[in-house]
């Protein structure tokens, strides 16, 4: 089954905010083992609006809508469905109870501005948002038949219109999100009867992704016919996501299942983990797991090791802390890099970068310690040394190991976002390979 | 004028990767007077990128593509506008040289897939990409004309086509940024003779995006028809943005203008900068043009304040380095938080917030320092310190001043992000108040 989405607000037009709900959507569904097919955005312009409504009604079996939905004057979906529909405002006692619980919470008044919230077209059904008052409105066929008496465009038109349904949802992201999960999903399912689908994660580093591609091309292609693969590209490292529709073949995607081993055979040397989104999650549940902490010594990264880590909640479990040392100074003081070794091989060198690892191990008292030292840019390359010239050291109790980066022609963001990913996969292959 | 965006590519349907494309392009469109109409996103499906492509170009005087360039078979873009244009795939000597520039400067031999990059429809003109392998095409009605000798659809249509430009871009987002200023925006400013754009941004923090707006009604009303105001809100800031279309009133938008002045009075206390997109750069203006030096101290915000200084190039100029403080330990062994106040006063306090702001300034030698110290949740909250319980201090020379934050019922990113522009915002009126 195909589903249309349609986002709508200046705001988004204007890039003024990033449409995250299309992603949220997007992956919610995908993962409900439904398609989506396209996405528009619009403006709060009624034409538009309803010109997107009318395409996406006709082509797709789901019409997901979010935005336009607040007590303002610039929000007109709720208009807009109503003349399309063919129907009239009516105040949802279901809406209303709503709306009065929120206020209540919140202690404020309900004014009448607020109270308009309830009304919704007579045709739709109302589907209750816990987190906010505007409504989540269901509309399909069933509905619209009442509706109908006049001949109009949707009774006339040979589209799929008559088994469709079409939901207008808050743009305000986590209300979207609750609505997704726990209103609109699961009428979906119900509605179109969607196969299962099971995914796995597979994270993988050190290699390109044509290069991965070649490798495992023989597996690849012998993939069950309902087991598809994507190949999703993120800085410095790569995620594979094997995708399976239906309940057959899913046992292929348990852990160790000779389908998975046979992805192994081959590329095992390049996987750093299965089941996590990114390396940082996969670093977190690791270090969790294993009751092992972790300090920081970031200069080229500058803090951004420390930031992605603790973005996740329960973080101060195993992250003791970390120094950005971004200045020499700092290097000696912070972290007790020895004022001979900057002076003899510079911020940027191997020895600096171990003595950052094994100064902050020690200093923070942490079982395993990170550090970074590189030349990010665009300024302070040198021809021996030019940008993305790059050291990453870990530390633990049985030594320290470095590795030099080299990312010729990249941009800093670039540079230090695949600093942060190496330095992850370096640290899982150096838990795993110390059996810790 | 009207543009038209369509992002390709089976990654943002399935929500893998967030568009931040469309909204990148929208900005800069907007910046440059031009008003985007509608954002289309398709997977890479020839007949559902052909649909959106013919749609948005006879509705939209210029269309812009992203995606699907790549050297891989599931990138179609360059096919599909071949046939859609009636042109043929040429080898472009432009584009043919600017990859053999890359790879030799990557280091890369350069193979036959790669040297497939340079093929572009014999019917566009190839705009330069200096970042990456991809070309960027152009093509327009002149271009058009050269290749349609059978009738078709374009010139038989009642379009706007044969006024209208249509833009590939690559989908790789800081090639398409590039791409979008040096490139593609100059020549359709030069094609539609656009409006030159001034625009002002005001950062505001402390006050509410509803309270701002009744506080500025009276200035807001009397603005030049020509001078728009928009509110954008970010976490825990806003920005006003005002853009002024045309020649006439573009002098309103200097600095100390009367109408900027008109501003300033009524909502001065609340304003924090000027010029700037976000109050990271405006730290790292300020601090760069005073020469002042400043290190870091963070707890809850866990290296995200200093991640967002050094992703500024030249940060090394005044950031020193910070410590990342999450362990009661690393508190005072890397900052010298007396053991005493963690004792009686708990690491989310003002007494710890003041010495970690304290110790961070002295122990890595900065003429300034912020710290933070607070509960991110969703763990951690207790019933006199809830989660959103969060404490910033500024240290000088001349002393230390501490602030108690409190965010009910937000979750864990939203508290960091708060935090980290809360704080910007303090140091910034520090700054300004003593003078430095």
């Amino acid at each position: 089954m195909d589903v249309s989405i349609i986002n709508i607000g200046d705001e988004l037009l204007l890039g003024q905010v990033v449409n995250t709900n299309a992603a949220t959507m997007g992956r919610m569904l995908v993962e409900a083992g439904m398609e989506v097919k396209r996405t528009v955005v619009v403006g709060d312009v009624y034409d538009d609006i309803w010109q997107a409504v009318d395409e996406a009604i006709h082509s797709s079996d789901a019409v997901l809508v979010t935005g336009g939905l607040g007590p303002t004057k610039d929000d007109i979906t709720k208009k807009l469905l109503c003349d399309y529909f063919h129907s009239e405002l009516v105040e949802s006692p279901v809406a209303l109870e709503n709306v009065r619980r929120i206020f209540a919470v919140r202690g404020f008044e309900l004014t009448p501005v607020n109270r308009a919230q309830a009304l919704v077209p007579k045709c739709c059904e109302v589907l209750n948002n816990d987190l906010g008052t505007a409504p989540c409105m269901l509309f399909n066929s069933e509905f619209q038949k009442l509706n109908f008496e006049k001949g109009d465009t949707l009774q006339n038109s040979k589209s799929k219109i008559q088994n469709s349904l079409l939901v207008s949802l808050p743009g305000v992201p986590f209300e979207m999100e609750w609505l997704m999960e726990n209103r609109v999903i699961p009428r979906l399912r119900e509605h179109f009867r969607t196969d299962v689908i099971v995914n796995k994660n597979i994270l993988v580093q050190g290699i390109g992704e044509s290069f991965l591609s070649d490798l495992i091309e023989p597996w690849e292609l012998a993939l069950p016919e309902n087991i598809r693969l994507a190949y999703l590209p993120a800085a410095g490292m790569l995620k594979l996501r094997l995708t399976c529709r239906g309940e057959k073949n899913s046992s292929l995607l348990t852990p160790h299942s000779p389908l998975l081993e046979g992805l192994y055979a081959l590329a095992g040397q390049y996987i750093v983990g299965e089941d996590c989104e990114t390396l940082s999650e996969l670093v977190h549940k690791t270090l969790t797991e294993r009751g092992l902490t972790l300090a920081t010594a970031e200069s080229c990264t500058g803090g951004s090791i420390a930031s992605a880590l603790t973005a996740q909640a329960g973080s101060s479990a195993y992250f003791k802390g970390g120094v950005v040392a971004y200045s020499n100074e700092v290097k000696e003081s912070a972290l007790g890099v020895k004022h001979s070794t900057l002076e003899a091989h510079g911020a940027v060198s191997e020895a600096t970068v171990r003595e950052m690892a094994e100064g902050a191990r020690q200093r923070l008292g942490a079982d395993l310690a990170i550090a970074t030292s590189g030349i990010a840019g665009p300024g302070g390359g040198t021809t021996e040394k030019p940008v993305g010239t790059i050291w990453i050291a870990v530390a633990t109790p049985s030594g320290t190991e470095a590795v030099l980066l080299s990312f010729p022609g990249r941009r800093r963001q670039q540079n230090v976002e695949c600093t942060v990913n190496q330095g992850f996969a370096m640290l899982m292959k150096t838990v795993r390979s110390e059996g810790k």
